[in-house]
């Protein structure tokens, strides 16, 4: 498809597959939707690959607003331009965009600012909506509405995103599609968490509670930064063969429950706390778990979990005022996607960074249930989905 | 007294007056106490001014532990050393000393650390005793044991300290006691905060909650730093006449209650939230309200309030992942006493930071009793006592 010939589907609606959330929860429903064109500062996207993270899984799960039916999860992906709405200029039909549900719209005082990557023109909100209008793009066949996820929705063939939640790639470099997609989430998100969040710095200790891809992503961030020793934390050790941790350079720790860490073997293992840990589940306990590993006077605890809606988690305030640590937490790890995605894709060209081995299992997109049980099962770390298979 | 010679009462208990706690919460009683000669790695103090910090009030009126009777209070002071114990090199009899809660062993890794002021030798705890061998230095004249106090314990004419909690100062400069005491805590706390915890930048804005001397002494730390605004929210702005407040270049925000603190006023006045937000009272839910009333993306909230022992304050989990704000706390400022008292007292005595305006009352130190009043109804910033008046 040319940059310069419009596609015969411009400005037409689309109708193609997509990979329904009808009953939160339930298998997604493979169906025929209709695809509206991009309005405005919008462009509708032709996905190539998605994968599928946990954030997804727990969505679906949510019977409760933010949880909404019918929509279209998926959230990390990529995919070629099939054609632009009105006052897009900085992209064009054909070309490879990874989308994020992070805007980055380049402008505001938090997108020029180097300490912040959180979007005041178009912030980052939960909504089953497109982010400038408040409208969905999707209908069923019966002409009902469908609601979109995270600003990208790309359990479908054809999708509609924002601008600000688009990075375009350079594929000069021979990229593989099915490894470029991790970059749209989980990979990033940890990378970032290690470099940009948290910052760590050579020859420190990290402890990584839960290690799926955003885990896993951390470890290989930190190995990086040459951490000296990253121990891992999760209930479920079988998932991985010896193998896989090594390649990320993880000591594991198992736990028999989420509420029998050792935080002495940690302390022992740490000689008195972590100088950096990363809760990657999301479960309160285990928020407050990290904050009690850290390392008095230094230590960083990351929140990189998404908890469930409304739950808190609870600090000792004399814990907080006397044990100098710091609390904090990151969308995307802190990167901004326009400029932080092209930047890991060179370091993953130039095999610097890991990506090959987070992609356990590739499936065609109908075999997207299975995906779901792979990774609730803990089998997989990244299912990429091919949508023209 | 030469350094050279060694006084008459060395290696003598000495029989002086303190004003020792005997009930929780009830007036202090000026009685005659025996002090103990130092051990190893002690110094025997004549304390010369001793001044009120809202930690010996907050204590005071403790009836459970850490609270205990009976106990010799204050912790904020300056003296000369009358007598050294075994192995004490770095001070000598006459040495001018100001003592501080919070050990710097200058040997550990925290204390050779950049990055820590929390020395690992020697761990800050709220303990009745003296730190290294558990015991106390202070007898009633019925030969019964009495409490320490955060290692000072300075409302006594002598008092005896573990030289990690002794920095010595020069007097060259002339240096006045009644001034340089106020760096044996509150001042440095404040000031250590926007400083060292918080490292506040030019043309940020700041948000204090609790107006005391911590919290205007963080006002003074910003002013240096040369904060664009800085905030302040006190439930009793009577206390304060217009010029104390123009002083310290902090603008006021009346609170009615507590519990109604305009989150929305300070969002409006600070455009989307502050850059910091320092917590100076010790109240869970203000500590909370802090955190909300920062800006997303960078916002840090410091908490240095001491709030009552097992107290514990509630963040929503999402808050903390998608804000991207960041909560420490800091003893101390983060500072470390024996290099950073004499940075402070140098740019006090180049008129570059505040001291004066804080002291509002001087008194006998026989009217210790009024000086716990005058704080308490917020009469008071710092009131410095004479001991030899």
């Amino acid at each position: 498809m040319g940059s310069h010939q419009k596609p015969s589907t411009a400005g037409k609606p689309i109708r193609c597959k997509a990979a329904v959330c009808r009953v939160a929860g339930a298998p997604l429903v493979m169906e025929e939707v209709t695809v509206a064109p991009p309005q405005a500062h919008e462009a509708r996207i032709r996905i190539v690959c998605t994968s599928l993270c946990q954030s997804d899984v727990t969505f679906w799960k949510l019977k409760d607003f933010p949880g909404i039916t019918p929509r279209i999860l998926g959230h990390e992906a990529i995919g070629i331009v099939e054609s632009v709405g009105a006052e897009v200029t900085e992209l064009t039909e054909g070309d490879t965009v990874i989308p994020v549900f992070l805007p980055d719209c380049g402008e505001c005082s938090d997108c020029l600012s180097k300490k912040s990557n959180l979007c005041s023109k178009l912030p980052f909100k939960v909504s089953p909506w497109m982010p400038r209008d408040g409208t969905s793009r999707f209908t069923d066949l019966d002409g009902n509405t469908i609601h979109h996820f995270l600003s990208v929705s790309s359990f479908s063939e054809y999708t509609v995103v924002d601008i600000a939640h688009l990075t375009k790639i350079d594929l000069d470099g021979d990229v593989q599609m099915n490894r470029a997609c991790l970059l749209s989430c989980g990979i990033s998100t940890g990378v970032g968490a290690a470099w940009r969040t948290a910052d760590v710095e050579e020859g420190t200790t990290v402890v990584i509670f839960g290690l799926g891809s955003i885990g896993l992503a951390v470890a290989e961030g930190a190995r990086i930064r040459g951490a000296a020793r990253i121990i891992g934390i999760d209930m479920k050790p079988e998932k991985f063969d010896v193998g896989q941790l090594e390649d990320f350079r993880v000591q594991m720790v198992a736990l028999s429950c989420l509420e029998c860490i050792e935080l002495q073997v940690i302390n022992e293992m740490t000689e008195g706390g972590a100088d950096y840990c990363f809760e990657c589940v999301g479960l309160p306990s285990l928020m407050e778990e990290a904050y009690a590993c850290c390392r008095k006077g230094w230590g960083k605890t990351i929140v990189l979990g998404v908890a469930r809606p409304m739950s808190e988690m609870k600090l000792e305030c004399f814990e907080v005022l006397h044990s100098g640590k710091i609390l904090t937490g990151s969308l995307f790890g802190g990167l901004k996607p326009k400029s932080d995605i092209p930047m890991l894709l060179k370091r993953y060209m130039d095999r610097d960074l890991e990506l090959d081995k987070f992609v356990t299992h590739e499936l065609d997109f109908k075999e997207i249930n299975t995906a779901f049980d792979l990774l609730i099962e803990g089998k997989s770390l990244r299912c990429v989905m091919w949508m023209d298979r």
